[in-house]
C-alpha cells in the first residue's frame, strides 16, 4: 500500500486516521451486522418494519463509501486498486446497494405472496467488511493464515471422503441383505447415500455406539467393522488433519513472520533515505532530524524518551545514526522503559511519620506474612461451602472480611502496585460489586428486580473461588498462560465469528419458522409437535430440542454453537430435514467440515504454537 | 544392565536368547493374556473349568521363573536387582502364585455361597508381564515416555477439576430453585455431586445439548453459561492439556533419543577397549578383528557387506579402525545396502530371444504406457459400481481383466520388482484371493458355508478401490505417511491394550452378569429390561445398550472401545450405575480420564510429532 505524498493527500491521511472516523467505522461495521437483530426474523420483541432497517442499512453504508472514496483520495491509485481487500469493499458496497433496491421492488411490486417469498441475499456478506476494512488486520491475517493452511490440508481431506465412500460401500454389501432395523423402525444401512451420512456422522463420533448396536446384537463379530472404521477414521486420519493443519500453519506462520520483518526493514530504509544526509563518510539520520520525526510518529513521548532511544541507535556514538542501526529502530518501539525505583506508597508520601509508626509496621508485616494470605484462602473456601449449603446469614460477616482484607492489602501495598497486580485487581473486581449488590439487596424488598441481582451475585460469589487457584504458584503459571494466550485467541474467536454469522443468516433464510417451540403440554392443534406434524415421534422431538431453531439470529447463533460442539448434531440435522428434505444435510455437513474439522483444528493448531512458545 | 563375562556366563546368555526361548516367551506372555477367554466369566462358547486354566496359568508362570532364574545366572547381581522391571517380574510372580493358591482354597474350603464370591485378584496384573519382560523394549519406553509427561500434565488437570468443581457450584446455585426437570423427569440441577457429574460429562461433550435444554427452554440467557463453561473447558482447557502433553512429550522424546545414543557410543567404547591394538602411534580394530567381531555380531551377513563396512569404516585407509570412527558402527549397522543394476528379469535370463522379440517389446511399452494404467483405475471404478449395484453377474469379467492385468505387470516388470512394490503386492493379495474365493463360490452350492465367503469376498472387491487412491500421486504421499508411522502408532495401540486388558478384568469383576443381552421382544419374566426391573424405563434400555457389559472379555474390549470413543458413555455408565450404586461412575469417570484424556492426547502428540518429522 503507497500514499500519495503531496501536502493535501497527507491532510486527507490524517483526516481518514482521526480517531472519531475509526470509532465511527467500528460502530458502523458491529450496527451493520447487528442489524439482523431487527431484520425479519428478529429476535422476539425487537422486530422493526423493514423499511427502517434498510434506512438504518443505507446511512451505513453511505458512511462506508465516503470512507472508500476518502481512502481512494490519498492513494496512489496503481497500489489501491491492486490490493484485494479494496475491491471486495467496493463490489460488496455495490451488491449490498442491489439487494436493497431489489427487495424493496420485490416486496412492493409483486403479489403478497410472491412478496413473502423476499430473500435478503447479501446479507451474508456483511462479514467482509469486518475482515476487508483497512482496520481488521488481525482478522485478515487470521484468515489469510487459513486460506493457506486450506490447499495442504484438502488433500488429506480428500482422501479421508474417499475413506468413507469406501466403508460406505463395504457396509452396504455387508448388511443391506440382513433385514436390520434401528430401534425406532428405520431400515439400517441399506442405502449407499445413508450409509454415507451414517458413517460420516460416526467420524463425527455423535451416533456411537447406536449405528453400532443392530449389527453388533445380529453378531459380535460385526463390532470388527466400526472398530477399523472408528480407529481408520477417527483416531487415525482426524489426527494427520490436525497434524497437517498444525504443520502447515506453523509454516505459514513463520513465513508471515518473515514477511511482515521484511517490509518493516523495507519502509524504514524508505524512511532513512528520505531523511539521511551526507557526514563524514556516510549517509547519517542526525540527531535532529531525529528528534522532528518522533514528535510526529510518537508525540506521546517525552523529549528524554527519545533521546534515551537514540543514544541506544547511535552505536558509534557520534550523535548521528547510520542506516544499519536506523533498521532496528522498529523492534526497539515495543520496548517498555521501566523507571527502576522503590516508590514510596502515596500513604507514605502524605503522612510519613503515621505510616512509617511501629503499629503501622506491625501491621503491614502481618499483611505481608504468608500466613495472612492462607488465612483469607481458608475464609474463601470456607466462604465457598457456606454458599454451597445456602447459609446466606453469614454471608455479611464475609464481605466485611474481605473488604478489611483489601483495605490493609492497599494499606500495606500502595494503591498503584495494588491495581497493577493482576490478582489484586481480579479480588476488588469481585468484592466490590458484591458489597454494592448486596447493600443493595438488603435495602430493596422481596421484589422481582432482586431475582435477577441474585443470580448475580451469586456468580460474583462463586468467582472469588477462582482467587484461591491464584493463590496456588503451579496453577498461576497455568492462569497466566491461558491469560496471555487470550487475546490471540480472541483472534479466533472473530473468524468463529464470522463464519457464524454467515451461517446463521443462511440458516434463517432456509429454515427460520419451521420448528418453533411452544412448550410440550400443549393441546392446541397448530402447536403441536413443534408446529409440524412432520416431527411427531422423531428423535428431535423426543429429545425436546425444538428450541434448538433458526427463528432469530440469536437462536440460531446458539444452535450453531451447538453443531460446533458436534454431540447429537446428526440429531438436530434429522428435525431439519424432517421439515425440508434431505438436501438439508449439506447445511450440516458443509458446517461440520469448515467450522469444526478446519476452524477448530486450526484453533487447536493456534494453542499448541502459542503454548509451545508462553509455556 | 552388566551381564557377567566368563565362558559359563556367555553361554547362559546365548541360550536364554535363543529364538526358540524369545518365541516362547511371546506365546507365554499372550497366553497368559489370553487365558481370560475361557476363564470366568468366559466368552460364550469357551469357557473352561477353573482347574483347566489354573494348570494352564501354572505352566506359565513356571516358565516365566525358569526364564527368570536364567536371567539371573549371567547377570551381574548388583545391576540386576538394581532394576525396577526385574522387581516388578518377580514381585508379580509371587503375587499371582499367591492367589492362584487363595483361589484354590477359597473356592473348596468355604461354603457354596462364599466361594461364588471368589475373586481372581491378581488378573489385572498380567499385562505387566507384557510390559516388563528385557523384551517388552518399545513398549516400556512408551510407558516410561508417559509416565514422564504425567507429573507436568497433572497440574493442568487438576486446575481443570477445580474449574468444573466451581462452575457445578454455580449452576447449582443459578438453577436449583427454579424447580426445572429433564425430559424423563430426573431433578436438574438440585445436588452438587450431580452438577459436577453432569458438568464433567459435558466436558466430554456426551450430553450436549441435552444438558442445557431444560434451562434454554425456561430462559434463553441460561445458554450464555453453558457458553462459557464450553469455551473455557472443551476449547481452551482441553487444547492446553493437549498442548502440555504435546510440549513434554516432545522434550522427553528429545531427552530419550540423547540417552540412547549417548548409551551406545558408551557401549562402543567399552567394546573397542576389549578388541583395540597398540598401532603406530595409536588404538585401533584391525581388519582380521573386525571380521571375527562381525562373525558373531551379525552371523547372516557375507564377507563382501562385512568389507565394504569396513572400508567405510577405515577413514584412513591403513586397514584398521579407530577409536573415533568404531563408534559409528551402529549407526551403519542399520544402512540397508542395494546393489545398484538393472537387472534382467527372469524371464529375460530364461529366453532373452523370445522376451526381446518386437512382439514382446510392443506389450511391455503398452504395459509401460500410462493409459494402461488409467485404463485399469476406470476398470475398479466401474467394478465398484457394479458391486454396489449388485450386478453380480459382470465379476468374472473384471476378475479375468485385473488377473490379465497382474500377468501382464509381471512379464513387463518381473515378478522381483513386482512383488517388491508395494501398490503391486496390494493389488495382488485383493485380486488374487478374490479370484480363489469366487472360484470356490461357484463351486460350492447354496449352503452355509458360502454366506461367511461371500462376506469375506465382499470386504477383498471393495478394498481393491483402495489401489485407485493409491495412484494418486498426493494421496500416495499422505498414505505412504500413515503406512510409514503405523509400527510407531502400533507401540501406543499396545499401551491402550494393556490398558483395555486392565479395565475389562477389573470390570467383569464389578459388572459381569448385572446386565444380560437377551434380545428386546422376549416375554421372559427374568429376561425382561435385560435382566434387572432396575433398567425399566432407562435410556440404557431405550437405546438398547443391553449389549454393551462385561459379561466376558470380548464384551468387555467392545464396551470399552465404545467409552473410549466418549460418545454416550454417560448413559453406558447410567445403566451401571442403576443395577449397581453412583460409585460406579468412578470406574467409569477413572476411564476416560485416563485413557481419553491422557492416552489418546498422547497419541496425538505423538501422531503430530511423527507426521511433522515424515511428511
Ligand atoms: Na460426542
Amino acid at each position: 500500500m503507497t500514499f500519495k505524498t503531496d501536502e493535501r493527500s497527507i491532510r486527507l491521511y490524517n483526516l481518514y486516521n482521526h480517531l472519531a472516523f475509526k470509532l465511527a467505522l467500528y460502530v458502523a461495521v458491529w450496527s451493520f451486522l447487528f442489524l439482523a437483530v431487527f431484520e425479519k426474523p428478529a429476535v422476539p420483541g425487537a422486530a422493526l418494519p423493514y423499511w427502517a432497517t434498510m434506512i438504518i442499512e443505507a446511512c451505513i453504508l453511505i458512511f462506508f463509501l465516503s470512507r472508500f472514496i476518502h481512502n481512494v483520495l490519498f492513494s496512489e491509485p496503481a497500489s489501491f486498486w491492486k490490493d484485494p481487500k479494496n475491491i471486495v469493499v467496493i463490489v460488496t458496497i455495490i451488491l449490498v446497494a442491489i439487494d436493497m433496491v431489489g427487495y424493496i421492488i420485490w416486496v412492493n411490486v409483486t403479489s403478497p405472496a410472491v412478496a413473502a417469498k423476499a430473500v435478503r441475499w447479501s446479507r451474508p456478506l456483511r462479514p467482509l467488511f469486518l475482515i476487508n476494512f483497512p482496520e481488521g488486520r488481525q482478522l485478515r491475517k487470521a484468515f489469510r493464515n487459513i486460506l493457506r493452511t486450506l490447499p495442504d490440508v484438502v488433500h488429506i481431506l480428500a482422501l479421508f471422503l474417499a475413506s468413507i465412500a469406501i466403508f460406505a460401500l463395504l457396509a452396504l454389501k455387508l448388511m443391506q441383505n440382513r433385514s436390520l432395523v434401528y430401534p425406532d423402525g428405520r431400515p439400517y444401512f441399506n442405502n449407499y447415500f445413508e450409509c454415507v451420512w451414517d458413517l460420516y456422522v460416526l467420524v463425527t463420533t455423535a451416533n456411537s455406539p447406536d449405528v453400532m448396536m443392530p449389527a453388533y446384537n445380529k453378531n459380535n463379530w460385526f463390532a470388527t467393522f466400526f472398530f477399523v472404521y472408528i480407529v481408520v477414521n477417527v483416531y487415525i486420519f482426524m489426527n494427520i488433519v490436525l497434524a497437517s493443519v498444525y504443520n502447515n500453519y506453523r509454516r505459514h506462520l513463520k513465513n508471515e513472520v518473515i514477511k511482515t520483518v521484511y517490509l518493516k526493514r523495507r519502509l524504514l530504509a524508505r524512511v532513512f533515505d528520505l531523511l539521511k544526509v551526507w557526514q563524514r563518510d556516510t549517509y547519517v539520520v542526525t540527531r535532529q532530524t531525529w528528534h522532528s520525526l518522533m514528535e510526529i510518529a510518537a508525540p506521546h513521548w517525552g523529549p528524554t524518551r527519545r533521546d534515551v532511544l537514540f543514544y541506544v541507535l547511535d552505536d558509534t556514538a557520534d550523535n548521528a545514526i547510520r542506516r544499519k542501526d536506523f533498521l532496528k529502530v522498529a523492534d526497539l518501539l515495543n520496548v517498555e522503559l521501566a523507571e527502576e525505583k522503590e516508590e514510596p506508597t502515596a500513604l507514605e508520601n502524605w503522612c510519613p511519620r503515621c505510616y512509617l509508626a511501629p503499629p503501622s509496621e506491625v501491621i503491614k508485616s502481618i499483611v505481608r506474612h504468608r500466613f495472612f494470605h492462607y488465612t483469607f484462602d481458608f475464609l474463601i473456601l470456607l466462604n465457598a461451602f457456606i454458599v454451597g449449603f445456602n447459609l446466606e446469614e453469614a454471608e455479611w460477616g464475609f464481605l466485611t472480611a474481605f473488604t478489611v482484607e483489601i483495605l490493609l492489602r492497599v494499606y500495606t501495598f500502595g494503591p498503584k502496585k495494588y491495581f497493577t497486580t493482576f490478582w489484586d485487581v481480579f479480588d476488588f473486581c469481585v468484592v466490590m460489586p458484591a458489597v454494592i449488590g448486596t447493600i443493595i439487596e438488603t435495602s430493596l424488598g422481596d421484589d422481582y428486580g432482586r431475582v435477577k441481582l441474585i443470580d448475580f451475585l451469586m456468580v460474583i460469589r462463586v468467582l472469588k473461588l477462582v482467587r484461591l487457584i491464584g493463590s496456588i504458584k503451579r496453577f498461576q503459571i497455568v492462569l497466566t498462560t491461558i491469560v496471555n494466550i487470550g487475546p490471540s485467541i480472541a483472534t479466533y474467536g472473530a473468524v468463529i465469528f464470522v463464519f457464524f454469522y454467515i451461517y446463521a443468516v443462511i440458516g434463517m433464510e432456509l429454515f427460520s419458522g419451521l420448528i418453533n417451540y411452544y412448550g410440550y403440554d400443549t393441546k392446541n392443534e397448530t402447536e403441536m409437535f413443534c408446529g409440524d406434524q412432520r416431527l411427531k415421534g422423531s428423535e428431535f422431538l423426543q429429545k425436546r430440542y425444538c428450541g434448538n431453531n433458526f427463528n432469530s439470529i440469536a437462536h440460531s447463533f446458539v444452535i450453531l454453537f451447538e453443531l460446533l460442539v458436534v454431540n447429537q448434531w446428526h440429531v438436530m440435522s434429522s428435525g431439519f430435514v424432517l421439515v425440508t428434505n434431505k438436501a438439508a444435510r449439506l447445511y450440516f455437513i458443509s458446517f461440520h467440515m469448515i467450522c469444526v474439522v478446519i476452524l477448530l483444528n486450526i484453533l487447536t493448531a493456534f494453542i499448541l504454537e502459542v503454548f509451545i512458545l508462553e509455556y
